[in-house]
């Protein structure tokens, strides 16, 4: 089977592993299995006929150009549109300070080319999102992290971790992925007056920021900066990358986010792109337009979080009836995920074989971790989006007979008669 | 403007060079330039009724799929089709031995990141495709080139090359871009004894393969692999990975196209693939698979090179017709792209600026060249897939008026009464 360079290629390839996860989400696909596991859109909320509809307008109207290639940069009225919709939240971005990408995860991996020399550290999360660990990993990057608590990156420990020299922050401001928790505002402005006084830029990840349930919608990093550090020029962007998405208030199947940064970042990330998959594709860079102009997008996200408040009402109301007192749970403001954490000596990896077993399944907290933290089997991630409510009940409930199955095996509680 | 971080950043990102041949793209852009500079597919055989319906079938049909995240590897009808289309040239390909990706540039970009360590040789044809040059330069390749001539790369010049421990060859043996020379069938079964022999293995980036305007298909460098090495495993790809794409069958606005090599390798790209972009659009690959299937690509790709073959005789005719003599220039038998040579002294780029004030364009020689090499600024590629035959003739006589013109400044030709 093997010539003698696919022998090599197998010795020399080696640090490129078979990641655990994607081996463990194989199990999560059976057919009776209710997954917590992916991080997956309703797929009842996706505007199916709005897409049908600006299918055909930009074929009829503009076939020509959609079906071509197009700029590196990004289509030019989406580009405007974002940057548009960015100044909203008092980012004043203009087109040239944003980049289209194939998805986040390849503004991740743009990033990552472009910052990350093999050896250099990066300050992560603990825990973190797991596509970020994949892209940044790849360019040889160290990792420094800083643990999360119910408000979010623990800034009292920031300082001692920026010491040790990170290239730059990653940071997931709101309904953090895995954690659910939201960085408050406070903490905010201290993460932005460090990262200034250490001169080190943030990724400031936001896939989720308009899936807030209640409470109130809090500044990004990259508007606090700007005021912080009191920029008159109402242009300027500073030490903040900051990315979002369509893919969890439209669709993901597209593949199509966004890059919002300093013009001369963007020039740089631009040159990367094209050696890396030349554009995003025109097609879907109009359709998305589309179907996003004239406020669809407004109304839509409205019911988006209707329809993720009920399932994540659904969740919290589960485990409160199901689980065991000593575990412990987020109890997130919005986004897609919450974060359990399971009484001291506990395995998540044991339980995600008792879980497999009840055919219900989760992600293991050991995934979102850089470094090793004794903390991380500890806990797992829960996704409450893709499941309707009566679903998320029966997976709840039959996740709680493993996890009480495990208590017992490890003495935790006595043995319940059945 | 500017934080401490963004001075840094400018300083130590000097390496991601603003590529020339951006800069100089954008003038061929103004409205009235003639522009054979771009690799641009012609828009008027784009099929876009099939694409309309197939958008209306696939969102009716299966929308909720089509809008969601999908496998990293691809969407599994897509690869099975494009095994099965593959094993029609004698390639047994199974659906693991594909990959779907963003684009060929994408092919490329995660081929370099899986072969290439920094100061890593990669062996080259000079001239070569620019996009691949972008895609490993960024991991840090060194080059080691081979020129073509008009029977593709001159493999008498190939072992000397090899004895430098290149990591892979990279050719493209059809129509190659950009000298549109197609690689004789003896020079394959050469090429493939001494990647044998070296143990080194061949990126076949193949394009353009189906776009044939005459002569007889010749067997790809996997299919010839095979044979060479009498590998009696059906399914056994050995020192070749394979590249094509829809972006010249169908249309490149989708970014859609694959690689086809030995489970293994594409196991490992796969990996790749998921933290580079996770996946390419669920969507579009759906579309594709409807558009492509049911035998609809073979019947449009007779009429692509029905259109492409009278665009190249026009091409052809107009040099031949307005050219002076001393220029000579390739004559492809498919493909989109023909190689012009200047006589000595002249400078392809003194010319481009003499062009754009004709308003006609094309692409200077030294962009495809990955290393020094005096010859290069001598070539220019033209493109004639992209204009009608009518703008082609008068694109060239316009160019015809720069080559004369410069060549009297260089007193090549005497001064021509008007």
């Amino acid at each position: 089977m093997s010539t003698p360079w696919l022998h090599r290629f197998a010795q020399r390839t080696q640090r490129v592993k078979s990641s655990a996860i994607r081996e463990l989400l194989k199990l999560t696909q059976k057919p009776d299995v209710i997954s917590f596991a992916g991080g997956l859109p309703a797929p009842e909320v996706f505007p199916t006929e709005q897409f049908k509809e600006a299918c055909q307008r930009v074929l009829t109207d503009h076939g020509p150009e959609a079906l071509q290639y197009g700029p590196t940069e990004g289509y030019a009225p989406l580009r405007e549109m974002i940057a548009a919709n960015t100044a909203r939240y008092g980012i004043l971005a203009q087109p040239e300070n944003v980049l289209i990408t194939s998805g986040s995860q390849q503004a991740l991996d743009l990033i990552g080319k472009l910052l990350i020399n093999r050896g250099d550290r990066v300050l992560l999360e603990a825990p973190t999102y797991l596509g970020a660990l994949q892209a940044f990993t790849v360019y040889g990057a160290d990792y420094v992290s800083v643990p999360i608590d119910q408000n979010g990156l623990r800034t009292d420990l920031l300082e001692d971790a920026l010491r040790s020299g990170p290239k730059f922050m990653y940071v997931l401001p709101n309904f953090q992925n895995p954690g659910g928790v939201t960085l408050s505002e406070g903490r905010r402005h201290e993460l932005l007056l460090l990262a200034d006084k250490y001169g080190c830029p943030i990724i400031e990840d936001d896939p989720y920021g308009q899936l807030r349930f209640e409470g109130e919608h809090l500044p990004p990093l990259v508007v606090v900066d700007r005021e912080n550090l009191r920029r008159d020029n109402g242009y300027t962007l500073g030490n903040v990358i900051y990315l979002s998405t369509f893919s969890k208030t439209l669709a993901p199947g597209l593949r199509l986010a966004w890059i919002v940064a300093p013009a001369e970042v963007i020039a740089k990330l631009i040159q990367l792109k094209q050696g890396a998959d030349l554009q995003t594709a025109t097609f879907n860079q109009m359709v998305a337009y589309e179907v996003a102009k004239d406020g669809f997008l407004d109304e839509h996200v409205k019911l988006i979080r209707q329809v993720y408040r009920e399932r994540r009402d659904a969740m919290l109301k589960a485990l409160a009836e199901f689980f065991p007192e000593d575990v412990t749970w987020t109890r997130p403001d919005g986004g897609l995920f919450l974060w359990v954490t399971l009484p001291q000596g506990m395995d998540s990896h044991d339980l995600f074989n008792a879980a497999i077993a009840e055919n219900v399944a989760f992600v293991p907290g050991d995934s979102f971790y850089a470094t090793d933290d004794e903390e991380a089997r500890r806990h797992f991630r829960l996704n409450f989006s893709y499941s309707r409510p009566q679903l998320i009940r029966e997976g709840i409930r039959r996740l709680s007979i493993a996890v009480r199955h495990q208590m017992q095996t490890l003495h935790y509680i006595p043995v319940a008669a059945d």
